[in-house]
């Protein structure tokens, strides 16, 4: 990828973990007539790809689109890409970027569109500052099965720089993005919209898996508000010292609209993930992120603290992988 | 009761809140030669007791004792006590000393044995300081259905005056106790017994409801210690402002012995209030008590807000009554 991206006949993608989201994005890219490479760890779900194609059931429609896909653990470092898209689970980040090492070359710019805060600390420790991409989607998809997607409905992308004067790169990323429908724009203020989603996950996610309910039955409850109140109040507590200004009201009505009845029968990803799969989650890259800032800005976070400490003990009550 | 209780043949009690532990203290006083009677809400299981009377395994033996029991909503006020033995749950208590004021004298003492923080606020708009005493048992009893209970083990008491220059009255009551085998003395410091005990409430109770676990499984996870050091350091907290100067390593160690092989099976009262039966449980009377209390002193107190507050969710969410 250079600096005339949109000029340049063909963009070499790979998405490094083709889980929902980064099927989405896979597709969607292919569809848009780029050269793109599935990578992910899940085997059985890689085979599938490769016998059947990854199929979808894109908007009601059945769709199926052959595409490479390689095991992480064995990608070939012959071949570097233009633009790594990643969409692994945070807990999966390190591993990820470690096994694709081979993949990244110079100039290899890396589009970061994980849920959860604290990420670029492990991103610098792989790739270039200057490579580094930050992002944020409500693009929504589910995995059904090995090799099988539902995507359903609209969304967005908003991305941004983390590395200094990278504002036009990330512009043609954006740009790039949507010549194959992603919908995306650049944003001047990517850790707001990050914190943002935070909020919400930070708890949707604990709360409804502790309580064991969904958002609109956690929402009913009488002591819903004031708990939602002091969680925002630490995220925007600790976002502060990074210079990032939550607006908390703001912020309250944007968690509470997930009481919605549109949404409110909704489990979020954590009750998923730990209650009805019995894997762990990812706490430690949303409240427990919260938690290790306020340490070490020596902001007091109880109730992040509390939480994580309790969603722990749960992943260890379950035994959850 | 006058100043010579020993002395005096006959001591009138009423056991307000004849449930497990209520029936063990009438039973037990009822065989040490004493005039006893029952105060209670549940019908049926005053039905019981005037059918068959109070039913017992009393350490493995078949025990059945007839004794005066009485609906606490139609107690004769031509009658008074000498002495009242308070076990309701703690959400009950106001109720029932508002019911059983016909039966209290000029004189009647009232000993209230209930776990718990807060309830001398309570028993003070009902009954003059003076005739005012406050306890902490080791006993255990079990309820097995109307009527009847499950009596093992041993135990004992230990309880203070509240109104000044009562000690005396203290000692003669935890005589009188004693002389039908209930091992009670007197303390000069029941409010540290009662924290200390509140502690165990205060961390076991609603850490176990909400996980979903027994003590053991909660001991066992690598969270449980971080979780009930910070609990433990927030009543001491809130005590120190009422001059009680809790020991937290020693409390903290105290509170572990629950993992101990020989009790980590078992589920805390309020995991079988509202897990097992979907009734409401003592929160505001142990967590949520020390939130109010902490509030009032301008200590904060937010793992025990968020307890509470989670507690209270589930009550709704699980409907309890």
């Amino acid at each position: 990828m250079n600096n005339n991206l949109l000029e340049v006949f063909e963009v070499k993608v790979a998405i490094a973990g083709a889980g929902a989201m980064g099927s989405r994005f896979g597709m969607m890219l292919a569809q848009g007539g780029n050269d793109v490479t599935l990578i992910d760890g899940w085997l059985a779900h890689i085979k599938a790809i490769q016998e059947n194609g990854l199929q979808a059931n894109y908007n009601g429609k059945n769709v199926s689109v052959h595409l490479p896909v390689k095991l992480q653990s064995e990608v070939d470092s012959t071949e570097k890409f233009d633009l790594v898209i990643i969409f692994t689970k945070s807990m999966q980040l390190a591993q990820m970027l470690s096994d694709i090492q081979g993949v990244l070359g110079q100039k290899t710019k890396v589009l970061c569109l994980l849920n959860g805060l604290g990420h670029v600390e492990t991103l610098e420790k792989y790739v270039p500052r200057e490579n580094i991409f930050l992002g944020n989607t409500m693009w929504t998809a589910g995995l059904e099965g090995p090799g099988k997607v539902k995507l359903f409905g609209f969304g967005s992308v908003e991305l941004q720089n983390v590395g200094e004067r990278k504002e036009e790169d990330a512009k043609q990323i954006a740009d790039f993005l949507s010549q194959s429908g992603l919908n995306a724009s650049y944003s001047d203020n990517i850790l707001y919209s990050i914190y943002r989603k935070a909020c919400v996950n930070g708890t949707m996610n604990c709360l409804t898996t502790l309580l064991d309910c969904n958002m609109g039955q956690f929402g009913a409850t009488s002591t819903a508000h004031q708990i939602v109140v002091k969680i925002v109040n630490e995220f925007a507590a600790v976002a502060k010292v990074e210079k990032i200004n939550l607006d908390v009201s703001e912020l309250v009505k944007h968690v509470e609209s997930c009481y919605d009845p549109s949404v409110a029968d909704h489990y979020p990803s954590m009750y998923q993930d730990l209650i009805q799969n019995k894997r762990k989650t990812e706490i430690d890259y949303i409240n427990g992120a919260i938690s290790r800032k306020g340490q070490k800005y020596g902001v007091p976070t109880p109730y992040c603290d509390l939480l994580t400490a309790m969603i722990h003990a749960k992943e260890e009550l379950l035994e959850a992988k």
